[in-house]
């Protein structure tokens, strides 16, 4: 029996020290020029980069989110390079998180998770609960995770998430206690105390922190919109499961994306980028690692 | 200036005289035998049958409906030949819509964008609104539509889109006004009197369909559910806009997978595969020209 997604994760999370997650969101226009130069066309570019910058990054974070969009946008050869950083992550011991926000009905879940977990051999997927979440059944797969859509990072989300129920609850509430049952029903936790289905939770939205953890007590909190969309370490603290004993029980892996891909300042002047994400990476672990 | 997706829609359905659209959801294991064995991957036999089918419906539809996680399951091969699928439904007239029920935060919409319009050239994309409505904005593109997931045909839909706010409305129909919202903020409505921001409405929840019209009066409702789902005739003329005069300015796309794809019963036995699709292609679309 392969073992528990979020054991692995949270082991990973221990042994690094850091619930730190790097999102990969190769975007050509801010890749470095050396890489622009050095490839023939995007999809070459975004793997050149996405490599470089899991060499760079490995040992120093134990998690990374490829972006499917950013591959996607290139066809066929947007998805080989896809396949190509998913691989190379996996290799480096990277717990990969496939971001795709995918979600249908149950035969098409079946085709995506095949295309996440079987093709991609991704160790998780974001996906999205408007069709319902037991209907996600179709994604679940042992030893991998889904990170269920509950509260996002972004200020446009409210407009369908914030909306006040008749049972009082808001949507992402309630979302929040599906989210939880269905995970529980399914397969449990894990020895760390975790379930495999976690929750996208964003940092910006920590405001509503206690309530969502108060109804996904098992539930590992994917965090976006850390560092460049404002969410700061404080915000985190409000998302961690009270009485964890370790850093990978707290149930959080935090994402920065930009902040470490795309390092900005004149401290980075005149250092080759790789090693400038390296550090940025590092600052970033760093602060994460006061979570404890 | 390109003409408005949906004057183009509604165009393609008066000159065929039915607003149908088939379900392209090719699945290895039920493709005819012949078409498996004449390839040697399942990419292939997914692009030589549903090629197959744009052959034999050609002229009898105006429309048909890639899944992308039918072909995305097969990585770069699938992708490859999705490409193939849309550029040859491009080529017979279909009008194109790629269901991949998308949505993500703004930049990676507008990856997501760029993978179904520039890359695949559809015509229009399914997206879904879990993180906002407005934040669908980077979908836009003139000339070109999108349907929004409001009441999706199965079952668990209605974990989520059932549920009654505070407001009194439910959430599908919170869903629905901000749509049609949406569409008259952005780009108003063409010669037909239609919104190229769309609705995917399924047949199967047709007792809510005429507060959902009266919600959306400019969208196109793109209909799942039909036939193989349950869903009927007289299900699908709830959802018709009152008054319109030509076919097209109905505001309806009803969707047909399996039923067309995959026809059963004896009648069929002994003839072709291309044959027996295009004689069901036929009948789906002499029952919906009934609908005028």
């Amino acid at each position: 029996m392969p073992e528990h997604f979020a054991d692995r994760l949270a082991s990973r999370i221990n042994d690094i020290g850091a619930p730190a997650c790097v999102g990969l969101d190769p975007v050509l226009e801010q890749l470095p020029a050396e890489v622009r130069s050095a490839c023939a066309d995007p999809a070459s570019a975004c793997r050149r980069f996405c490599t470089g910058v899991l060499d760079a990054i490995a040992g120093t974070v134990p998690a990374v989110k490829p972006q499917a969009a950013c591959f996607e946008r290139y066809g066929p050869a947007g998805v080989d390079a896809l396949h190509a950083v998913c691989a190379r992550a996996r290799q480096l011991g990277f717990v990969v998180v496939l971001d795709a926000k995918r979600g249908d009905i149950g035969i098409s879940n079946r085709h995506y998770a095949a295309s996440a977990f079987d093709g991609l051999d991704a160790d998780a997927l974001t996906v999205s609960p408007y069709l319902g979440v037991t209907g996600l059944s179709e994604f679940r797969r042992e030893g991998r995770g889904l990170f269920v859509l509950v509260r996002t990072s972004n200020a446009e989300g409210d407009e369908l998430q914030s909306l006040p129920l008749a049972s009082g609850k808001t949507v992402s509430e309630h979302v929040a206690h599906l989210v939880s049952a269905w995970g529980r029903q399914h397969s449990g936790v894990g020895s760390a105390g975790l379930s495999d289905v976690g929750a996208v939770v964003g940092a910006t939205k920590a405001a509503e922190g206690q309530r969502l953890r108060t109804a996904m007590p098992d539930q590992v909190f994917l965090i976006p919109g850390y560092g460049a969309q404002g969410g700061t370490l404080d915000d985190v603290r409000q998302l961690l499961r009270p009485g964890a004993q370790t850093l990978g029980a707290q149930g959080v892996l935090v994402n920065a994306g930009r902040s470490v891909l795309y390092p900005a300042g004149p401290e980075s002047v005149g250092l080759p980028w790789a090693q400038r994400i390296a550090d940025a990476a590092k600052r970033f672990a760093r602060e994460l690692s006061t979570l404890r």
